[in-house]
């Protein structure tokens, strides 16, 4: 990626991480046990990561606005993407999923704050989004319609016929490598990983009130690059080392869990992921003021971590 | 209570029962093995109880409406108490949590499907109920405006600073037997079971359009209901026996949590809850029409199970 893109999309990351750590909804107000829960959900929100999903919120926000900056209820509505986000992984790591003791270098929270907090702070971190949205509203930052459109493409997209929809193939594909093949692994791939960052997308376009159009590419974007992004996510886990990637390699293969990396090859799966990197950045390179969202989808298929 | 407000209540309890049977969002629309979640789900619902909280949205929206029938959006919106009530109990359930094998005379969700399904079915009962209410909106049954106050009043009440603090307080007064005492119990008791009460009958009220006066009756209402529910629970958790109660006797103390029977005694804690009851009673029947709910309410102090 162009440096001075890259500049922008890490500026972007720093001020969500500022945010999160700043939440008012995670402050606490009073001296009582319950409110362990919120320091559970904080630490779970501070392990880092790449803020993917807020960031394509904002930038196809300012896309589609033509605005060279967002304005402060972009970004709260943006940090609902990475509450969910955050929710599901705190779940993912718990023993009855994934069983993963580590998360970014850091103990997963159900491991820092017991299995019982950790399943209440995942519970909150689901809730608190629809709250933070609907506030918005309320408090005339969006209009109701608006609010009611974010909150419908997010529950749709995490919910039941989405991002849950991909956990539980997950979890089903666990020891049965004989029934998995490229069509699953895509299917998979596009409810757990793609319905969200197509919510994310779409909240940038819905922010900016965007045309039929707009939100059919930035849908199409979402498509291409989640796939990508799940592609370049297996082959990592199999020829990248523990430190670079932050959590251990091979957890993939250790579970039986077939991925694009088996099924493809990794040279096949890294020619597939360009090929869909390449795909989302001609999409969004037809709009002017493109080529930072375009860059940024040409990068994820040469992401390290 | 009176015979002709019995059978109203458990006419909307048992359409409640039919409606959630039939949830549209539930239905199996392809084969594929992400939907045994949808299962799980299903199965969580059907489990039965008094579908309290759907009862009284419906009720207070008659009362303020001043309507004989509620129209099937009503029900809708009511529905999402219920998914929102159901994915407390199965993630209360689990291991980690109370770990309850059984509910309601049935093998508990996560023993049924396994502690993995368990907690996405709870995952998506969590976040299904705002799909269901902005779906209200652009469906045009209700405005994005009602709408928006409906999913602000259900992230609440049931968040962090809603039911899931007060599960939080729940696991915290295991094993502290002497930590607690009333106030603590009330507090626990008004987040835990008091706030989706008030989110019920607020939905009705909201639902109704109704004063501000009104939702004022109606939170006062909930909140004195809430405690009476909770007393009553944990005296019946004492002196029932297994088949009335339709899950096991006893398991509070086994877990070495206070309840309001310790602190007040099974004979001070029902008076407790009939003065509760009487206050409800008294505050709804300021409005003409409010003798099923303040019937309703005295019913509860004196319930089997």
């Amino acid at each position: 990626m162009r440096a001075e893109f890259s500049e922008i999309i890490s500026g972007e990351a720093e001020k969500i991480d500022l945010l999160l750590k700043t939440l008012p909804e995670l402050e606490k107000t009073e001296e009582s046990p319950w409110t362990e829960v919120l320091e559970a959900e904080e630490y779970a929100l501070s392990a880092g990561g790449k803020r993917i999903r807020p960031v394509l919120a904002v930038e196809f926000y300012k896309l589609f606005s033509k605005k060279h900056e967002a304005e402060d209820f972009v970004y709260r509505a943006a940090l609902a993407l990475e509450l969910t986000h955050t929710f599901s992984l705190i779940h993912d790591d718990m023993p009855e999923m994934d069983d993963d003791d580590m998360r970014r270098g850091k103990p997963s929270t159900h491991i820092k704050y017991g299995a019982a907090l950790g399943l209440l702070a995942g519970d909150g971190l689901a809730i608190l989004p629809f709250e933070i949205l609907s506030d918005l509203a309320e408090k005339g930052c969006v209009s109701f319609e608006t609010s009611i459109k974010l909150i419908k493409t997010l529950s749709a997209c995490s919910g039941n016929r989405g991002m849950i929809a991909g956990q539980v193939l997950d979890l089903w594909s666990e020891q049965r490598a004989a029934d998995i093949d490229g069509d699953f692994l895509r299917k998979m791939s596009e409810l757990k990983t793609g319905r969200m960052l197509k919510a994310s997308c779409l909240f940038g376009a819905i922010l900016a009130g965007a045309s039929e159009d707009e939100l059919k590419s930035a849908e199409l974007y979402a498509e291409n690059i989640g796939l990508a992004f799940q592609i370049v996510d297996d082959v990592l886990d199999v020829i990248s080392d523990a430190a670079t990637l932050g959590k251990p390699i091979g957890s993939d293969s250790e579970r039986m869990k077939p991925t694009f990396a088996d099924v493809l090859g990794t040279g096949g799966a890294m020619l597939e992921a360009r090929r869909l990197s390449k795909a989302a950045a001609d999409e969004i390179l037809k709009y002017p003021g493109g080529e930072l969202l375009s860059e940024f989808a040409l990068s994820l298929a040469e992401r390290k971590n």
